[in-house]
């Protein structure tokens, strides 16, 4: 395999197709042959359909995300001389907890080296809230991204092209080959880019619940414990948080309204789930980073909101500037007086996908200021016709379509549902 | 899907992925959209390995099969006006019975369309056969075809590319991808090429043992199944034989050599084992085809050579030429006096391919007259240093790869092995 013979592609996929696992020098060679299109596109699509089927060992997915890293380069932060830590969110309705949590830890001096995405579908992406921010750009160069992550410590940006090229296409060929859902490969993929931004910690928030990723708990679970063993195989203090996502997080979901949602918590206020999911996720990375800190504290003091600012302005942002917004284009109301029981997520995210928040197709354009506002969310009383939730957008076209996705979606009973927490579970920490 | 809205290509992979069955419309709109690009490469090699993975229903199997078919043309034969019938062997080492049943057949008037292959690995291909002998041309437009099907009646000759072209591509496809050992996907590939030829009844020879593709009597008896299934859903009255493959056909394997053996075959003489297996085939044709018919006096009177000798002729073959010879490189003596208990298949097979009568690729040219002649079968005995095997070739370089294939191959005792029939069932007969 190493002494230049011809990859045995055929074979590769024979042993996992029959539910063998690879050894590290297949996996590493199979990568090397599919950047150099010596293992051909559909021969990956086979191996993956069989990856889907059979699994791999913890070992092998380590190996595949080493050898997808391999693909391009890591970066390395040692040189800042700070402790860095990044967090990752495997994406939610209402989740802008990006843009509270990246400031907050860099107040106390850590690197947060954060490559974001975009959103694709119901979840929105952190880079489109963050560009409904007059003059803000999600691209920096490797040297201006050290330079900003020296001077100011938290980075928000687009991951390179030089980062885990292989995911990339991986990634492609997943979407349309249906062997998106598998956890080895969701583990791998993420966890690569992660391993390559340099990050020396990382938290994972992993949503659990009716607008997440990953609906059952025990497929979560077995996500983080996927991708913490992937981290520590790779020398990255890794631990993780499964989060309840069947309500939308706080009120707003969309891109600017999640912006100013984000600032209003930045600022000490802001809705209470939002607030405290991100002090927990901010000392659960400090204590991964190793570092004493109050993040609550820095919310009330203004430190976080004075960070945030720092960023925004480091990359061209204006933060006085106006956010766009949006005429409201319609409200669902309360069919009955009574108690909020149920505002469900995956609908919400629907909804403001439909109005045009989100794209259908990566390199579409979004709008800035599209979305919903969740007036009142479970728990909350409600009188018969009062507004539960508020449509806003461009195009009043698109209302018919966001108001169809919530039909079914809102209950407003006599007693309020039974709490449910917002951590459900803490993995490593 | 049949409105000209958009395939959903990710859908169809998705539900047999998750193990659900495609419906009739899925697989046609699944197969147009591969012929037209529009379902991609990589995106069928998933769909054949969840297809690998979860197998599909009968009725799934035969829509498949029709879609296939559907790719491109169905020959007509009915303007013949006599019964036709064909035979399709899964292949095996000194497997010449085609050149024998096809004018054997013929000789009681029925049309024998016998669409070929050539071999690849250690079984040989009745094209490559057929072309040692002079002159013979494997290809027939569709115009000469049906001449020679009405004058001669037996034809052999090479499937055009307008024959279920989806089928060419798929076995391409399956081929790097390691989705080849699949009952359903094997089945429908003959079957899409049989129905498409034309012929009203079929009689499949599936070979079982170590030379087959089958080694376990039980997955060729469901492959043996699942080809009368298809052949039913689509017209064609089809049966099948289970027979023994681990022992070569007769005593010569190769190309030339196995022309000599056929023509002593239908000159009267020839292996019991060919000749036996030969009339027991041709009978059951025969009765497929509803044609009455004595097929072992057609072999000792004449007329099954007479017709073999006109077909030959038709395709520009001149049956009088000395077929090519090689030298003889090497034999293989027995180690001790006994009786021959066993002389592996695949080994012998492996052997004469080594010696240069098969090809390891697609579109290798083969030696005409290399090959294995077996001068000692099971059940005979030898005495100590008489030979068993004469391996003959153009290029001693190749014979101690030829000799190693044969290393453990023949085993010699004092009492013969338990004789095993040479039918060892038969479906739909």
């Amino acid at each position: 395999m190493s002494d230049g013979t011809r990859f045995d592609g055929v074979g590769v996929i024979r042993t996992k197709r029959d539910g063998g696992a690879l050894t590290p020098d297949q996996i590493r060679a199979l990568m090397r042959a599919y950047m150099s299109r010596e293992f051909a596109e559909e021969q990956m699509s086979a191996l993956l359909m069989a990856i889907f089927w059979r699994g791999m060992t913890s070992a092998e997915t380590a190996e595949w995300t080493g050898a997808m890293i391999a693909s391009g380069e890591r970066a390395d932060l040692s040189g800042l001389g700070r402790p860095s830590v990044d967090k990752h969110s495997t994406g939610g309705v209402g989740d802008k907890l990006s843009l509270i949590i990246v400031p907050l830890v860099a107040v106390f001096g850590a690197v947060v080296p954060q490559m974001s995405g975009r959103g694709l579908g119901h979840t929105g992406g952190t880079l489109d809230k963050l560009e409904s921010i007059p003059g803000w750009r999600p691209d920096l160069d490797p040297a201006a991204l050290l330079e900003m992550l020296d001077k100011v410590g938290g980075v928000i940006t687009a991951a390179g092209d030089e980062m885990a090229p292989a995911d990339r296409r991986l990634y492609a060929l997943r979407d349309i080959t249906a062997t998106v859902e598998s956890i080895p490969l969701i583990a791998s993929s993420i966890m690569s880019k992660k391993v390559a931004e340099g990050t020396q910690s990382l938290l994972l928030d992993i949503k659990v619940g009716s607008g997440a990723f990953m609906t059952d708990i025990d497929q979560a679970r077995l996500l983080g414990s996927t991708m913490i063993e992937i981290g520590q195989a790779h020398g990255v203090r890794t631990a993780a948080m499964l989060t309840a996502m069947d309500t939308p997080l706080g009120r707003a979901v969309g891109n600017a309204v999640e912006v100013a949602e984000a600032l209003d918590v930045l600022g000490g206020g802001g809705p209470a789930d939002i607030r405290d999911l991100s002090v927990a996720e901010a000392e659960a990375m400090l204590q991964l980073a190793g570092i004493d800190g109050d993040p609550a504290k820095a919310l009330t003091d203004g430190r976080a909101l004075d960070k945030f600012r720092e960023m925004i302005r480091a990359q061209g942002g204006d933060p006085d500037q106006p956010l766009p917004a949006s005429p409201l284009l319609g409200v669902v109301s309360a069919p009955r007086d009574g108690i909020v029981r149920r505002l469900d997520a995956y609908a919400v995210g629907m909804a403001s996908w439909r109005l045009g928040a989100g794209r259908s197709r990566p390199g579409e354009a979004v709008s800035a200021a599209a979305g919903v506002i969740c007036l009142a969310k479970p728990g909350e009383p409600v009188a018969k016709g009062q507004p539960i939730v508020e449509l806003r957008g461009d195009d009043p076209g698109r209302l018919d379509a966001a108001r169809a996705e919530l039909a079914g979606a809102i209950d407003v009973g006599d007693e309020p549902a039974p709490a449910s927490p917002l951590i459900l579970q803490r993995i490593g920490l």
